[in-house]
């Protein structure tokens, strides 16, 4: 009886334990997704404004070394650890040593806005995710949380950051448990992961943003055959992915070798740019590239976009430009998807679709979490394609992914 | 230029074993996916024509400690290892003694149509993962995989039948995958999970079988107040998953403790059963209960139903009669979530869509492999709702799923 009664206690502490623990990480994750939520908004509202205004003044990427040489001072007398970027946050989960500066969000944000409003090729979601944990580990301080509560503060802040800056809650949230460790789900942050994705993207809509729409009109069912045409369009995904990693990191190390002066960098890899700009006459490579990936799941694209676009990004960012890698991620899969459709017998708004997961899926080895972003972009009917063209991408892009910091967890088979 | 020779070499060697890793199990995840999914297909035209039988013979339902005699009888005297069923799929992958025993496969084929053509209340998802457990390790005998690939032929036969005896490929490859460790998910059989769901759900689809369909027609967009809600309705999914648990556990272990000759539990348990039966004057809370299901998402249901299949099922499954837990988890959570709405003010069918999974996310503790399937089951929009709810039921579930082989690799919070 009195065996019962203790059993009893017991499930009734532990029931009390974790209804406390779901209305701290309610609490706590309505904060942060607030706050990483209102700043995904803000972000996606300037970087409209900078890309309208640069392809209405087109004089202005002739302006992109100096852009550089701002953004490049800006963060070398200023930025102190920030330089590093998502590594920094994947650091402080992994070995934390001290808060992660405030400082980043500005700068990053800034810096990002210079990228696009001169004409870099680069991404947001880097810009998101850092913005997401610097102010959510921030706000962390003033609680007092203790380390391990910090490290689910991080990993809310990343999930925030990731889900409204594209709108894809779900994706946000395993994203954020995914990247962290290579083969590895942190299931021990899983809700508070959940509550800031879905509030972050829920504050993030409060603001006047749009997100990008994509539409695959026709899901054919999935046969063996089909089943194997998608494994060979994940293969090349998956290289696609590596071949992105390892220019990314190539010309980082180039430009760390050859000029020593940090903010000289984005400078010289300013001037390079504009010149290839000027010369190549085009403004499809540069920015985001929304316009291309719209196009991607409509019209026939050149079969070589996909390189340029890999080549402008990793020179962008190897250069020392701010910003991040998903959206050119979603330009190289998707543009290289469509090409795939002269090779591959499966309709080309869904190639388009699977590579857009499926590269950024191998570039940050999160299977999971791109299956389910291609699920709230696409809809569930294409839900086997992008998940095969995801898992097999991961398989294929080797183990060093963008995220120099991600720790390998498990071996890929 | 030596180096830079050797790291081609190394690259290519990398991707050489990955495409031969790609086609290795391309090829047996094609043969899995096959047995798996006709064993999973007989089983379902098998258990709709018993089913039928029984809806219209219902004096059966009078032979019940019959039906539970013959199916102790055959375990008893053949059954071998068969008995431990999913667990014992569990246990050899965690440590691997001798291949699983290929009578598995009909003895719970038919155990479990026995089950239900007499009139005991059980699943059908533990049939098929046995089934596709059973078939594919003999075949991995023949092949003389290693332990490691091994490990993953189970891993693939778990995967394709619970794939195929659901029609939702992706729940079935992330459930292999998370239902064998509580909080991890196996990365390293990331590909040939999904290889082997897909393929044995196409193969399923081939024979004359129908898969219940179930619709939310309206979700509301998810604010922070009915973030609130449905973290408050995930709870409730939480502990009845665990009362579902701990019931069946302890019905086990009532008939254990008093019953020692094994065939004579489901005898006297059949008898108690049919009685009980014959005196509520309903079959609603015997056999899969799909009707019951499928009405939760548009009528009223009784706020009493969800105890009721919860001792039904209990107490079956733990007389030893053979089955799954599944189907009768949807039918409590989609029973309790519609039951909720005069509580929680959310749309019925969302809230029993909410349930049909979340329960069944606390009780097997598998929280992504549920999202995915509400996703599948449900569509899209529904998704943040559903994993929520599944998120929150698997924190609230306790330690002890169905599964007592099931290892804890991480605390849930």
């Amino acid at each position: 009886m009195i065996r019962k009664l203790r059993r009893t206690r017991l499930f009734e502490i532990e029931q009390c334990i974790n209804l406390l623990f779901l209305c701290k990480w309610l609490f706590l994750g309505s904060i942060v997704g607030a706050l990483a939520g209102s700043a995904s908004a803000i972000l996606l509202i300037s970087l409209d404004q900078a890309t309208d205004f640069r392809e209405n003044n087109l004089w202005i990427i002739a302006l992109l070394p100096i852009g550089g040489l701002i953004s490049g001072l800006l963060y070398y007398h200023f930025g102190q650890r920030s330089e590093k970027g998502n590594n920094l946050l994947l650091e402080e989960y992994h070995h934390a040593e001290q808060t992660i500066p405030l400082r980043m969000a500005p700068l990053v944000l800034i810096g990002t806005i210079i990228t696009h409003l001169f004409g870099g090729s680069a991404g947001r979601e880097g810009t998101a995710v850092q913005m997401g944990g610097a102010l959510s580990d921030q706000f962390g301080k003033w609680f007092k949380l203790n380390a391990h509560d910090r490290k689910i503060i991080i990993v809310m802040g990343i999930s925030a950051g990731f889900a409204s800056v594209f709108g894809t809650p779900l994706a946000g949230a395993i994203f954020a448990l995914e990247v962290l460790v290579l083969g590895k789900i942190r299931y021990e942050a899983i809700l508070p992961s959940f509550i800031a994705a879905v509030i972050g993207n829920y504050v993030c809509n409060l603001w006047p943003i749009d997100h990008s729409h994509y539409h695959i009109p026709f899901v054919p069912e999935l046969t063996p055959t089909r089943l194997a045409w998608t494994a060979a369009a994940g293969i090349l995904f998956g290289l696609a992915a590596m071949l992105f990693s390892k220019s990314t990191h190539g010309f980082g190390s180039l430009f760390k070798k050859h000029i020593g002066y940090a903010p000289a960098r984005p400078l010289i890899g300013g001037a390079v740019l504009a010149i290839i700009i000027y010369f190549i006459g085009t403004t499809k490579y540069i920015g985001l590239g929304i316009p291309t990936i719209e196009a991607s799941f409509v019209d026939s694209m050149n079969s070589y976009d996909f390189l340029i676009k890999i080549a402008f990004t990793a020179f962008t960012i190897g250069a020392g430009f701010k910003g991040g890698e998903v959206t050119p991620l979603f330009f190289i899969g998707a543009t290289l998807g469509n090409a795939m459709v002269w090779l591959i017998p499966l309709p080309m708004p869904l190639l388009a679709g699977m590579g857009f997961v499926a590269v950024f899926a191998g570039a940050t080895n999160t299977p999971i979490a791109c299956t389910l972003m291609g699920i709230e972009l696409f809809g569930a009917d294409c839900g086997v394609y992008v998940a095969i063209a995801c898992v097999v991408a991961y398989l294929f892009s080797g183990h060093t992914g963008i995220y120099s910091s991600q720790i390998i967890g498990a071996p890929k088979h």
